[in-house]
């Protein structure tokens, strides 16, 4: 048995969908698994990608022994550039697929030689990284060569799920191996951390192959451009609709960056089965009638610039669509994209295809287990101790109820948050302590400098522009030179308001200056006050006032 | 037979989920039915409210006979205050529930005198209104006292649906009248204007009395309190609510000034039942054990003020909820909606509360019919051609589909976007002409002054923030008097980069000057592009640049 003590800190992905991290310490070692980002929400203004907070790795960057990857998806692995830039890392662990779709992240980012890239091997033998001795075991989800990590720490064994479905028959044969699982099981598991993001469905997630057998009744009857838009991670979906393309004799092209790159790594890698002369470049679609191609697209999520937006819009160099195609959207819009999506639906309707997706046809299932899987996964491990991961409050709540159903303790049940420092050890498991775990953003070139401060503004400003007010004083005599001048942008009213505000501007100054205010910061400040109260009184709006006092 | 001209012009309602407004005009005589508005998408930064775009009415006021209201949700009649206001009408005819909620908001706007207000009864004879003879028609929906509206015109019969569900089970025993649509059937219509939202969904929406049977078996159980949030104008929802309480003894507490108000008007109308003593003041919650309130509540679609967001929050002055308590949300999230919601669950779910929504109860149904109900409706009418309103163009698109099915010849089904003029005629019915119909904002006391440009700026400033650079200059010789200062907000950059622009703006007065350019315009653009492309080199940002120049 344990005789020491783990730590297991969540610094991403709960009490959200998104940049799911955790570090592991134990004897002075640290090990992280996965380093995900989370994409911004609609308050996070101009924000480009949200990273975990780094401050807690960043503090003890020496004792970090290795980063292991369970699945290359981004909400995985797509912080792990910048936490190699910013805090390092000597090792990365993960599996094959996921190892080629990181190497070409780091190249991007000129960071290859930052860290030795080390093979995962479900098959292979434990690996030993400081005092964690680790197992992979094979789990099906919606990208190929996903894995569970089993990780015996000096205060127990853990396990971490991953990101999975049971999925008895996946495209790839690559089924969650439940007979390793029970294994660990009858070994002993102490602490479970397992995916929650579908706690809250009953039943189970249908199987991959759905997907294929809609594929296969839907395509082979249309006789105009047939256009089906995935994640760009989703090697079965493309997999399954090269393979109807090949039967129905269309061929394949293949549009967006993402996909492609996807796409050529999964097929150098053996990963995907594209016959010879099935795919063809865009500019070679002119060539065909339109039932003889296939076009696997970006864009299922309505994402601005992505392929299928620029098809709905008719601005793509390549591809269009019109009366008699149709367009298959196989993926379900993530919470904060329908309005997007729906836009791209109505706007390819209008163009007189036929759309099919998630809600009027089977185009797409959920890489995630329902209630019933995260019920096996439980009984074939029987932990002793349960920590729901992945997932907002509400699903992290629901996978603890399942986990009570199944015979945990409720004392052995652990909510967590980011931050919160979970102790594992021979006398169980319990939170100890919290470290900080915000959110870094990701703006341009600069990751985390625009802070909330910066955000609140820009919220001010958006909601009902900016007003700036210049005035200038003549330094000598300490009085104004001239009038105020009004700038307002995205404000919204007319140049009689306007003229109104700069005549109370004119007002408050000779005012101020009248009875002895001259200091610069209490000139703006009045100015301030007495432009905007007018504003509010005129309008009800509240533009951002920013007045500025020049000494000339 | 019909042997003159109706102009048919959907001003709102097409191509989009809200602000349902059209208007029938025939022999110099405008109709307008429902004057809806719909809420600002996530684009539409800072606007209160979106209304549709009144110019082609403001152009022929004096032609209008009276406004027509198919029943009482704001997407059918929130703008009719603004378009009394802007426009005007003589009348306004509505049923007697929908005319009450029309009083009160009138009254607010101050708005009573006006118009005539008319009561519109569906047992009652024919209304002539100029050239236009109208019937009411009872029809199902979420909330009561709707109408559908048979209008004989010179160009032929039109039917408009209004919002309808065939409801054969209604709370208030008020259905869908089939047989008095099937009689108009008999009689011939000439063209049907019907509901679309649901047309995508297949079969039947379950009857409102689905959730009643939800409530009776989730409510006796619970031990603590329960709360149910739902729109606060669905009386039969209330009603239903209302029922269980009174059966298990819990006094029914309402929060929320919008319901507030409508239990008050459809209980003084006699459309709600509420025995005496039931209804507490939310002051006097604190008198009563917790299994023995429910408590109804506005916020269902997670509104940032609203009564259910502030008690998730825990910041409602009269209702909180802890663990053992029971919230149930009696709704849908609008699209755009979904984060909000979805926030609100996982705070009440913190907060110990067990959270039952349409996800995972059946606790919520649409009022909108699906396909099924909508062939039912094309069997019963019968129309020669049909013109699918109320949804984006997928929903007019797949309704445009079901009367195809229906037997309705393709040229006869009218695809129309808002300022289409459909022509009624003997000859039957087509597009003839295009006019105006974009949208008004409204933002705090201003109606159509904020315009895309506004919209355009408030977009830009929330992405990079904005960054103003103030130069001045001695008018008596165009010297630059002191080097330019720059005022960064929502940048997120700092003192350092600051400083750069800082140096940079003085780099360009400077060369500027020395090169003879002083034209103060010249100089502004100089600064901006100079500061644009320093500030994108360094950052990859594009805050909004404002160089404002001042002569002293």
């Amino acid at each position: 048995m344990a005789d020491g003590i783990c730590r297991i800190i969540p610094l991403g992905g709960l009490g959200e969908v998104g940049k799911n991290m955790t570090a592991l310490e134990a004897d002075g070692s640290i090990l992280v698994v996965d380093a995900g980002l989370a994409f911004p929400r609609d308050e996070h203004l101009g924000v480009d990608l949200v990273l975990p907070d780094f401050s807690y790795l960043r503090d003890r960057r020496e004792q970090i022994r290795a980063v292991v990857l369970t699945h290359g998806h981004e909400d995985h692995v797509g912080a792990l550039p910048y936490l190699l830039r910013e805090v390092g890392a000597p090792e990365v662990w993960a599996t094959r697929l996921t190892l080629g779709l990181v190497k070409s992240k780091l190249d991007e980012h000129g960071l290859l030689r930052n860290a030795e890239l080390r093979e995962a091997d479900p098959q292979g033998e434990p690996v030993q990284l400081g005092p964690f001795r680790l197992e992979f075991v094979r789990m099906a989800h919606s990208i190929p060569d996903c894995v569970a990590i089993s990780i015996e720490t000096p205060g127990g064994r853990i396990v971490i799920t991953g990101d999975y479905k049971v999925d008895h028959t996946p495209i790839d044969g690559q089924k969650t191996d439940v007979g390793r699982l029970a294994e660990l099981g009858n070994r002993g598991v102490d602490l479970l951390l397992g995916d929650s993001t579908n706690a809250e469905r009953p039943g189970v997630t249908p199987s991959e192959r759905v997907v294929g057998e809609a594929f296969r009744q839907i395509i082979p009857q249309r006789r105009g451009r047939i256009l089906i838009s995935s994640f760009a991670s989703n090697v079965h979906r493309m997999q399954q609709a090269i393979d109807v393309a090949v039967l129905v004799r269309r061929k394949v092209c293949v549009v967006g960056r993402s996909m492609r790159k996807n796409l050529n790594i999964a097929r150098n890698l053996g990963y995907i089965d594209v016959p010879e002369g099935t795919l063809i470049k865009p500019v070679e679609l002119d060539d065909y009638r339109p039932d003889q191609v296939l076009v696997l697209s970006t864009g299922s999520q309505g994402e601005p610039l992505s392929a299928l937006t620029r098809i709905a819009y008719n601005d793509h160099p390549a591809v269009s669509v019109e009366r008699g195609d149709t367009v298959i959207i196989s993926a379900k819009p993530i919470p904060g994209n329908e309005l997007r999506v729906h836009d791209a639906i109505n706007r390819l309707a209008k163009s007189g295809a036929e759309v099919l997706h998630q809600e009027n046809a089977a185009v797409h299932v959920s890489g995630h287990g329902n209630a019933e899987e995260l019920r096996t996964i439980l009984s074939l491990l029987r932990p002793r101790a349960v920590m729901p991961v992945h997932g907002e409050f509400r699903m992290l709540a629901a996978h603890a109820q399942l986990a009570r159903e199944a015979g945990v303790p409720a004392d052995s049940i652990v909510l967590a948050e980011n931050g919160s420092v979970v102790e594992l050890s021979a006398r169980g498991v319990r939170i100890v302590d919290q470290v900080e775990a915000g959110v870094t953003f990701v703006d341009g070139l600069g990751v985390g400098d625009v802070q909330d401060v910066a955000l609140r503004d820009r919220r001010h400003l958006s909601e009902d522009g900016v007003l700036i007010i210049v005035a200038t004083l003549a330094g000598s005599n300490g009085a104004a030179t001239a009038a105020p001048e009004v700038i307002a942008r995205g404000f919204g009213e007319g140049t009689e308001v306007l003229d109104e505000l700069r005549g109370e501007a004119d007002r408050v100054l000779r005012e101020c200056l009248a009875g002895g205010v001259s200091e610069i910061k209490l000139l703006q400040e009045h100015l301030h006050d007495g432009v905007g109260q007018l504003v509010y009184d005129r309008t009800r709006r509240r533009p951002m006032i920013l007045p500025v006092v020049v000494e000339v």
